[in-house]
C-alpha cells in the first residue's frame, strides 16, 4: 500500500463541486476516473477542501492509497502527464508525488481561501468567471473593519446553514483581510481599459486562513461584509449575529464564482 | 446624424466571431441588438477588427451613426450602463463617447494583436481559454529570429488562405516580437503552482502591430514561427514561403483561442 499526493487546479464554473454525487459532474469523479484508468484499479480520493458547486481551486490537495502494480512502477512525472491527458480542460493535476505512509489530504493544518469582488461597472469580461460583481459603492474602510470580526478562535455557527451537521462549530481563523487588486484577472491587465467609469471601481480581494471552515462560511462572511460596506448592517450587528450563532441574523451569501481555495498547509 | 464610438471587450470562445451571420451567435449581432433596444432605432456597427470565431478582443473599437432622439438626449455614462445591462456576460462595453462627425472605426491607423502560447505541461486551467497549449520544447531564440521575418511593408499573400478576396495583400507590419510572460493569466499567478514540470515551460506572448491584417494572418504567422521553434521549418523556408505568396508553403495555423485584438489607434 503506497500513499500519493495530488496537487490540483480547477475552474469550478461547470462542476457540481468537489464531492462525488450520483449523476452529476464533479471534480472528484473526474479525477478518480482518470486515476482508475491509469492505475487499473478503483481509487478513492481524500481532499483538503470539499469545495461547493461553482467554487474554484487553484491550490487543492488530494491523496489516495493504492496497491496498484502500475503505481508501484510508474514515474511520478509519467503519472502526471497521463492524468492530464485524460482530464477535461477545466481540471488539471499540477503535481504528483509519493507521500509518507498514512498521508491524508484531509488532515491539513490550514486552508486559505480567496474571495474576489469587482465593484463598479463595467466589470472586465475576463473577471466575470472569477469575481462577484457588486453593484453600487463599497466603503473600503468598513470592509476592513468588518474583516477583523472574522479572525479568532470561536464558534462560527452563525456562518453556516449547516451547523447541525457538525459536532461543534469552533474553528480557528488565523487571518482575514482585504486588499485592493493591482490590475485585473490577467497579466494583460495594464493594457485593458478596466475602470473607465467610477473612480471607486475595481477589484478587491479577501483572503482568509483557518484550521478549517464550515459549509459556506467564507461566502456568508463575504456577503455580510459587503452588507456592512453598503450600509445595510453595522459591525455591531455582525458581532451580535456571530454571538447569537444564528445564520438568519448574518448578511447575504456571496455567490460561489468569487471563491477559490488557493493554499493548503500540512 | 451623430457619430458614436464604442470601446468593447469580449471573450470570443462562444462567439462565431465579430461579423453578423444569419442564425449564428456573433458579437456584432449582440451589440447591435442592445444598441437598437436602447436607442429605439436599428443600428449598424462598423468595427476596427473583424475578429474570427473564437478570437478575443480586449481593446476593440466600433462606431455607428444615428439619428435617434434617444442618442441625442442620453448621457454617455447612461448609455454605457444601459448597454452593459442588456449584453451577455462575455461581452462588455468599456466606454461610450460621442465621436467627430464622420468617425469610422474601420479607418484605424494601426491594430495590435497579441497571441499567447503556453508550452510545456501542465497548462494552468485559467490559461486554457486564452492560450494555445503547445506540446514539446520551443526554441525561444528561433521564435525571435522568425518574428523578425514578419516585420515590414510587403505582400503578405502567403499568410492567408483568402488572398483572392483582397485587392492586394500589401500591409505594413511595424512591429512583431515575442516576450516571456511574467506569471500567468491571473493576478494570482504568483500563488498558483504553474510550472511544476519542465523548467522550459511557461507563457510566451507575441505582439504584432500593423496598418491592417489579412484574414488569419496572425494565426498563420504564429503557427509558422512555432514550426520553426520546433525544427519543422527554417527561417530560410519561411522567407522563401513569404516570397512565393503561397499559403501552402507556410506552417500550421495557430488556434483562435490564443489570439486577441488588444489595441487600436486612430
Amino acid at each position: 500500500m503506497t500513499a500519493w499526493r495530488l496537487d490540483l487546479q480547477y475552474d469550478g464554473t461547470d462542476f457540481h463541486g468537489w464531492a462525488r454525487q450520483p449523476g452529476l459532474r464533479t471534480v472528484q469523479a473526474e479525477v478518480e476516473a482518470a486515476l482508475s484508468t491509469v492505475l487499473r484499479e478503483a481509487v478513492r480520493l481524500r481532499v483538503a477542501g470539499r469545495t461547493d458547486a461553482g467554487v474554484h481551486a487553484w491550490g487543492q490537495v488530494a491523496s489516495f492509497d493504492t496497491t496498484s502494480a502500475v503505481a508501484a512502477a510508474i514515474a511520478p512525472r509519467r503519472l502526471l502527464l497521463s492524468l492530464n491527458s485524460l482530464l477535461p480542460q477545466d481540471v488539471a493535476v499540477t503535481a504528483v508525488s509519493p507521500a509518507p505512509a498514512g498521508f491524508n489530504a484531509r488532515a491539513a493544518r490550514a486552508r486559505t481561501y480567496r474571495y474576489r469582488v469587482w465593484h463598479g461597472v463595467p466589470c472586465p469580461v475576463r473577471e466575470r468567471r472569477y469575481a462577484w460583481q457588486v453593484r453600487g459603492a463599497l466603503d473600503a474602510a468598513a470592509l476592513e473593519e468588518a474583516a477583523a470580526l472574522f479572525v479568532g478562535r470561536r464558534d462560527w455557527a452563525a456562518c453556516t446553514a449547516s451547523a447541525h451537521l457538525y459536532h461543534h462549530c469552533v474553528r480557528e481563523v488565523t487571518s482575514a483581510a482585504w486588499r485592493r487588486g493591482e490590475g485585473g484577472c490577467c497579466d494583460d491587465a495594464a493594457e485593458v481599459p478596466q475602470t473607465p467609469g467610477d473612480a471607486g471601481s475595481g477589484l478587491l480581494r479577501f483572503e482568509i486562513t483557518a484550521s478549517g471552515f464550515l459549509h459556506t462560511m467564507v461566502r456568508i462572511a463575504v456577503g455580510t461584509m459587503v452588507d456592512v460596506a453598503q450600509g445595510r448592517m453595522t459591525c455591531a450587528d455582525v458581532e451580535a449575529a456571530l454571538a447569537s450563532g444564528e445564520r438568519r441574523r448574518m448578511g447575504q451569501t456571496a455567490p460561489a464564482r468569487g471563491l477559490a481555495l488557493i493554499r493548503v498547509a500540512y
